[in-house]
């Protein structure tokens, strides 16, 4: 019964304590509350909310689910970045490089692809050799040895938290703040972080379509996290149009090389140079966002941060040659130019169709039991504002052979939008958020 | 994933077409649809409601998933009564007779006793040998040659309202008008009446605690029925103290005989006049509620309707005698009186603490698999406005010798508010809808 006063309670807005939080997370998870109590709780929630002392009791049992990694062995200010998920952001893979080159610890436990965003993890498996299962002790002393790892998330990590997402996944419940924010804080918590910068999307290859929904979601894990006592930092980026050209695992890492090398695309460049360098201010590297801008570019055109990239993909078992030889990466067998049906500008890319039909070529899964093709994506060669003739190419498919490919090419063609006019101006950092 | 759609459509505040709703009820009855995913949905149906289209669809779905009786043959305007459940409220009791009497089939399924309030069906077994689970050919043969018949739900009638309300029941969503609506709806329109008169109770003893939205659940149901062809009607009634003075069984089968006989309590007369005069109109028996409300009392005061009850109780199997002699009804041990602590008039009895306490007697279930002591209950000698002196009794309990006995008494007492000065008189009947 007392499960089901507890929902009735929160279904008319009222408050739970602490301890009724611990006891339903706990009790979930052992699978003593079953699994139709539990998807009614979470659309209460999704009504009612939750306060920031529920969002912190509701965290905390998340985490407590699990193991906590300790990283007091390790010195330094640690620092990890999250996004909330958008296409092309490939920024983790310059980021870490440029973080072990500046003097930043950053022990980051990625993701896999989720839906239309690619993931992080995905992506540095198309480097050969590269591992991201790293067991703790592994992750530790790299952590302390080279100042930066990226891994995987592990089943011990915050298990209450998988439990539930996979039951809001299924019944709808997945977008709440509230729970949105908790999820990815009980994760990040158990990392071990001291600090923690968000990049929180915003637009239609975004969870979050507005700015106002993305300032609450920053907001409320920037509360979670200073009650757990770490420094925490947001932006709100844009995410309509694709981040930076490339969208597809090798070809991301590819880009990632060529940003680190001085020659990424503008967008992608400014937002791993801004988070990077609010990073550095988080980690008491830099003492301002400024002189933190400095010291990032002065990492890229130095090559420290490609030569730090190298050394990552080395420690985690990955070809180091890659940096200088991206030839090596896995190669689709064609190449398939992408062309505009008229002439006027790029309007809009929708992100979220480019990242779709970048799973129907096998670059992510549609069902968690598929296998990733790392060599296909898209490469775009036009971005939103630029000038295109009609027949001219828009991007490149690289595409693997498979049934689909000729739709999902016609897919990403229909996700460009072309206008008789050049489109304004957009900021692609939108608002710093900081506690 | 289709579930998943529709859940997030109604999250949204979307609507569901009648297909839709149709599968959604299809397929949670047999399975296809797991129970988390139907919890979602009805906690989302909690916030977001069901349009008076959804509604009638929910509803439909609801009653094809079963069997509907066809009372085709049956001659007249088929007549029956809901009652949302009160305490004490055994009106149907002398109502089937009076309506035998008068000349309007009653085609009637009635339930057991849920949470405070007790059922007509526990009541009504009684009476030695009275059965209510008479098959689909019996029921229609009584109403044929006795005019009324009142039978248990089977597992036949709208067995996905059976499955949706037990896991509302453990999930904090049953109290939603849509959902009660469409329950109650569902079931009353499987069994074949032509016309239905609500009666919607309001008050602390009541599912509905106010007038707004007694009225909004009273509206719900007619509409719903008038879309399916049903001639309907409604009152709400109050449902503060407990109607008449008996609680429990054969206590409450008495006091219905004794009603019939002229020597009802006021409040429960009025009540069963009012709406046996409002059911002789919806069966084209009374040109008005007036000549109805004539034709009723004539009914009871010629013993035509004690009469027609000793009929009913001897065509399912009861024995008739009852009617005369009370006393072959099961009889408790012990009496004990209740004590009023102090002087001062009866301001307030709470019907529901007086129905769990009735409950703890044994008079009702607690769990399902309980079994019920007939015998035990209440009769309240002082209802609200009466005189008390300190010391005196406000009823009796009819106890069995259960180890809570004593503290159910200790309930009842609790449950009357004594004041220094009468409390204004309310009206019994508080609003007649009707279409």
């Amino acid at each position: 019964m007392r499960a089901y006063e507890l929902i009735l309670r929160k279904r008319d807005g009222g408050r739970l304590s602490a301890d009724e939080i611990a006891w339903l997370i706990a009790s979930y998870t052992n699978g003593e509350i079953p699994d139709y109590q539990a998807s009614a709780l979470l659309m209460a929630i999704f009504f009612r909310g939750l306060d920031d002392g529920e969002l912190a009791a509701w965290t905390t049992a998340m985490l407590e689910s699990g193991e906590s990694l300790d990283l007091g062995d390790v010195p330094g200010i640690k620092v990890d970045k999250h996004s909330t998920g958008g296409v092309g952001d490939k920024a983790s893979i310059p980021l870490v490089p440029l973080m072990i080159a500046c003097g930043v610890p950053v022990p980051m436990i990625a993701g896999r692809g989720l839906g239309h965003t690619g993931g992080t993890v995905d992506k540095l498996e198309a480097i050969p050799g590269f591992r991201t299962d790293l067991d703790a002790a592994a992750f530790r002393r790299q952590l302390r040895e080279l100042g930066g790892a990226i891994i995987g998330q592990t089943e011990r990590l915050a298990p209450a938290d998988r439990k539930l997402y996979a039951l809001r996944d299924a019944t709808a419940t997945v977008e709440s703040i509230p729970l949105i924010a908790s999820s990815i804080m009980s994760k990040k918590l158990a990392e071990g972080c001291d600090a923690l910068l968000l990049d929180v999307k915003v637009g239609t290859g975004a969870f979050m379509k507005d700015v106002a929904s993305a300032r609450l979601l920053a907001g409320t894990m920037i509360e979670i996290g200073a009650r757990m006592g770490r420094k925490m930092g947001a932006l709100l980026t844009r995410m309509d149009e694709p981040l930076g050209d490339a969208v597809g695992n090798a070809l991301e890492v590819k880009e990632s090389i060529d940003l680190l090398r001085g020659e990424g695309p503008a967008d992608l460049l400014e937002l791993t140079v801004e988070l990077a360098a609010e990073m550095l201010v988080l980690g008491g590297v830099a003492p301002d966002v400024g002189q933190g801008r400095a010291r990032v570019r002065d990492a890229i055109a130095s090559g420290r941060g490609v030569e730090a990239l190298a050394r990552l993909v080395d420690a985690q078992g990955g070809d180091p040659r890659v940096v200088d030889d991206p030839a090596i990466l896995p190669a689709a067998p064609r190449i398939v130019p992408i062309r505009a049906g008229r002439a006027g500008f790029v309007g809009g890319i929708r992100a979220d169709e480019v990242g779709l039909a970048a799973v129907a070529l096998g670059a992510g899964r549609s069902r968690k039991e598929d296998t990733i093709d790392p060599a296909v994506g898209f490469v775009l060669e036009k971005k939103v504002g630029d000038r295109v003739d009609a027949g001219e190419s828009l991007g490149l498919a690289h595409v693997g052979g498979r049934p689909g490919d000729a739709a999902a090419v016609e897919r990403v063609a229909a996700a460009f939008t072309i206008a008789d006019e050049a489109p304004p101006r957009h900021p692609l950092i939108l608002e710093r958020m900081t506690r």
